[in-house]
């Protein structure tokens, strides 16, 4: 059986509304109290120790030694596709209920399977670079409309090409991680002069991450097949974003601080493979494509997606955005092949920002800048508290997952708090 | 005597015309046919082998082993401001004409100081990443008539803020390496819609690159002092840009693929502490910048630089720039102060540029684009050989160097040769 077949069952117990049934075994990095952080792999509330399992011999690496006992997933990612695909199917086999490996070697079971609760997840990855995209149409209208009015909100190229820039990698940080407000130049309109202070439109950016685990070398190209091949897998992002700092910046060569200060990934990368049987179409897109962005699959995904805030003073989170990543104009294979087709290097590590994914509908928007409408129309929460961007001590969190025939492929979630300025 | 000290002979015959005497000592990463590459320093037409000296036990490093037998001064780097100054004070020694711990120790000398012509020279740093700042108000100014009219060529944040945006580590290339013609999206503006191809305006832009050798944290500051000791010295960059590529991509998100696919720098990095005698003050600014950017201390230095072009019909190359890096209008150090304001963490390794370093003159101009205006006035290269941008075959070469009494401080070079798109 195939590792995706909806029929497959663990040993482990899984709760159907589990994000993370044996169809998905995604990836993080761990570790527990005392030891090394290390590869592993999400089942149920539990976690496989793949360093542990890979020391037992259980795992055909290609030759390749110590590749899960390693604090990134780079290792694994570095061997390529064939080996993600192998690997991916023998850990399927060790975890089904009906084979006997793992599931009656008590003395593994205990060692290799960790609850999830009692671990330490860490950014699973080394990000080599970081580029972000802007690949919504209904996203970049918004912001459009917002930033430089309705007549010129699509610039003349966002629908030729993904338009995108690079971010700052050195601040890519794993769920959990506390996002200090940002200081910077603000310059509002009403106002001559710029003055350095904490942002006061602080903004998330609902987004996934694609991780490339194939390099590709200088001067070349990348088609659509080796694009798709080279994507290892996809992870919930954060972009946040200093809205002020941003607008009084970016203007002629684009935003820098306005971003540089946090992104926040979430800890389990899910894998490509497993999120196959939620391929779909995306948008038509028209005009056509210049030649080299042509696809000939459906390179869009079926992830719905959902973002929690929730402030100081509230019991429980507020839902303030349902929306899909299925909307995207532009796919992750395309972003890759424009990203290459100049001919730049590709690395191995390397982390792509799909853009804000925001929907057709007003409850689908995935910005505080378009749920607000700049500030304009302030977000209610609930017993009188509203927000228009975000305060200290705001907590928000993203999930997401692909809804299967009694089960899920999730992607866990990815949750920052703010607090205040240095 | 201080390691700057004029008067420093060494027992290596330097010429007085060289850019490596013994008030140098640039760090660069080197290697001999069929050994691992390792750092060194260069000694007139030498290069000492640091890796030897330090196996030899010369060195004193605070206790860290194997920092020279790396194939990068990342490792070297992070060890800090006070061994940078204390490791060149003792290479210094080492070298002098009155000291004979290496001069007579005839057995080392063979083994570790190397003629340069025998060595291959590599990137000399693990570029963690790669910021591309905009600095000259005279390059700043130019472009901007060129890209967007006299009235908005300046934008109104440019005398605020060192303007700067990220760039792609993954294609920082040492000199020497070819260049392939990138491609993109071309939409010249007589034209309705975009086409894939080859960059027909290809360009250089001359600038200087500055490395970061300190990391700060997430969430931080930097005061001028503390950016200043993040410093730990100067390369040559060449910040290739292929402007057809640049000027339909670049709006609202900065430029991309139109900088992506190379950037070259020298493979000598030049101290913070060679260039002290060097130290000017920039130009005034005004208006004052905020607190934050504000400096007590002359940061500029006065580095002669040079750009010759040779295309393959011609017999030897043509000066084409004469130019000055103590024109810059926001200092290297107000560059980082910046970076880091926003709460962005910094790593041991990150490189910054510039910006492309034109001066008041038009023979003092950075780039093709400038120079040429755009392709409207083609430079005259003798013998009937014109240029606007780059051809396939055109080889480019920066120098730069700071004249002392005496004797230079110099950079070497960094050259690309343009191979034609793959």
């Amino acid at each position: 059986m195939q590792p995706n077949d909806p029929t497959l069952r663990s040993f482990v117990d899984v709760d159907p509304a589990s994000d993370f049934p044996i169809q998905n075994l995604p990836y993080g990095v761990f570790s527990t109290s005392g030891t090394s952080p290390r590869v592993g792999v999400a089942i149920g509330d539990l976690v496989l120790d793949l360093a542990a399992i890979e020391a037992e011999g259980l795992l055909d690496l290609g030759g390749a030694k110590n590749v899960f006992a390693q604090p990134s997933i780079n290792a694994f990612m570095a061997l390529g596709p064939k080996v993600w695909s192998s690997t991916r199917a023998r850990i399927s086999t060790l975890l089904r209920h009906d084979h006997a490996e793992l599931r009656d070697n008590s003395a593994l079971r205990q060692h290799a399977l960790l609850p999830q609760k009692d671990v330490a997840l860490h950014l699973p990855l080394v990000v080599a670079g970081f580029a972000d995209f802007y690949s919504s149409k209904e996203h970049a209208t918004n912001v459009g409309v917002m930033f430089r009015g309705k007549d010129n909100a699509l610039q003349p190229n966002w629908l030729h090409m993904p338009i995108g820039y690079n971010g700052r990698a050195s601040t890519v940080v794993v769920s959990g991680t506390k996002v200090p407000r940002p200081r910077g130049q603000l310059k509002p309109p009403n106002v001559d002069e710029p003055s350095f202070g904490p942002c006061k439109r602080l903004d998330f950016e609902l987004e996934l991450g694609v991780v490339i685990g194939q390099a590709a070398p200088m001067g070349g190209m990348l088609t659509e097949a080796q694009a798709e091949e080279s994507i290892f897998g996809f992870t919930l992002l954060n972009d946040w974003s200093a809205r002020d700092i941003q607008q009084w910046e970016y203007v002629p060569l684009g935003p820098f601080l306005g971003k540089s200060f946090a992104t926040s990934i979430s800890p389990w990368i899910v894998t490509r493979e497993a999120l196959e049987p939620f391929r779909v179409k995306g948008p038509v897109q028209d005009p056509a494509p210049l030649a080299y962005l042509q696809q000939k699959h459906a390179q869009n995904y079926d992830v719905q997606l959902a973002v929690d805030l929730k402030t100081e003073t509230m019991q429980k989170p507020a839902g303030i955005t349902r929306t899909n990543f299925k909307y995207m104009y532009w796919s992750s294979v395309q972003q890759l092949v424009h990203h290459a087709s100049s001919g730049c290097a590709m690395n191995v590590g390397d982390l792509l920002g799909s853009g804000t994914i925001s929907g057709p509908d007003k409850s689908e928007r995935g910005s505080m800048l378009e749920l607000s409408w700049g500030g304009a129309e302030p977000l209610d929460l609930g017993n009188g508290v509203q927000r228009s961007f975000l305060d200290d001590g705001d907590s928000l969190t993203m999930r997401g997952w692909c809804q299967g025939d009694g089960y899920r492929i999730g992607f866990g979630e990815v949750e920052g708090t703010i607090l205040p300025s240095v």
